[in-house]
């Protein structure tokens, strides 16, 4: 049995992947980081998921280290500079949620846990939906991180990557044959306690359950709104 | 003029890096990073050397969010499970001496700074001595980052490492000729004022001055204990 940190940011991908590795019987420790991200309302849900999942939750709170290297950040996740861009991820403005070298980062410090606890694998939720504009999701940027981690150690580190070349739909089909509790999930770049409806990964959220014909618990504060309007 | 984030712990090998990139006519910024190593006053050192480098130094102080992760890492570096080795590098116990991925956790840290402040290369001072025991300095690790960086974002970054072959003799005569104040770096493994002379690094730090003839003006505990005794 593999014994896997599973890097979890409490949204749906990573989420579906922690209950899909459970079920292939990996042994799995949740590494969870605030890296100071606007969104940090998504460290709640990685708690609950990992309770729901009955995994064991390590969390790495990485804000204060980070500050001053994320302080000339252009990025709408991290630091007050910028604001989260709304619309469909296939928009340019969405290269501001860009958070500098985040993966390669999130991946060093399960590398880090990995070898302090004996693991052998490291697991994160990349998939296609995020390769047009988050490099450290791409195939390639996989591949060269599985190298290196194969490289860091001795007995070296596998990454598992199993959701690099499936939609966001395909993981929700996938979420939803596993029952996982999808409403504890949280994607919204924004950090209010209900998901905006509006930003780029709302927005993918939303089409996500409506391509795998799975119905979506999420409540999105869009859609209250237009409700009210139309209530009066 | 490339803009580089080099990787300054306060020893010797990163001290002579930072001198040579300057003089090759970088703009570096080094990075500093407290990972809750035992050998804390090396921070000092690298304060001072970026200080007479002239060249600006950002603090990583990721001790506190670390250290669930190394909680239990057999490391005696990290933590206080383990004890310091002593002797000489080439003997097995000095494997207790890793810190768990700490490199590509260092290289990671320095990606995401080099994103923010628009950077364009990153500079770590592995070397030919370190390849038998540490992974994380082998050519093999060195390139697979290389490439990782080069993919982690657009435009990608640099991964220098021009020591990659030097051994530390070499890295010495490399940074007598560039005047290096040698005696404000530090590589001992132990956190007390004066280098103790019996662990690995020390070994291998006088040694290295003495292949490459340049004075070592290091003041060793073990001498002193040595003189002190024969004083009697």
């Amino acid at each position: 049995m593999a014994k896997t940190i599973v890097l979890l940011s409490g949204g749906l991908d990573s989420s579906v992947l922690l209950y899909a590795l459970k079920y292939e019987d990996h042994e799995c420790i949740a590494l969870c980081a605030d890296y100071g991200q606007r969104h940090e309302l998504e460290i709640v849900s990685a708690l609950a998921i990992a309770r729901d999942a009955g995994v064991k939750i390590v969390s790495a709170n990485m804000a204060h280290a980070l500050g001053p290297l994320f302080a000339n950040a252009a990025s709408s996740q991290v630091g007050k500079r910028v604001d989260v861009p709304t619309g469909h991820y296939a928009d340019e403005s969405m290269r501001t949620t860009i958070v500098p070298n985040r993966n390669m980062l999130l991946i060093a410090l399960a590398g880090s846990l990995a070898v302090s606890v004996n693991a052998t694998h490291i697991a994160y939720a990349a998939h296609a939906g995020d390769h047009a504009i988050y490099p450290d999701c791409r195939p390639e940027f996989a591949m060269a991180m599985r190298n290196a981690l194969r490289l860091c150690n001795e007995p070296g580190l596998m990454l598992v990557t199993p959701f690099l070349h499936l939609t966001k739909a395909e993981i929700v089909a996938r979420g939803h044959a596993l029952h996982v509790p999808f409403k504890m999930t949280r994607s919204c770049y924004e950090n209010r306690i209900r998901h905006c409806g509006l930003c780029g990964t709302c927005y993918e959220r939303r089409e996500a359950f409506q391509l795998a014909g799975v119905e979506d618990p999420t409540t999105y504060e869009a859609d209250g709104a237009n409700r009210e309007r139309m209530d009066v």
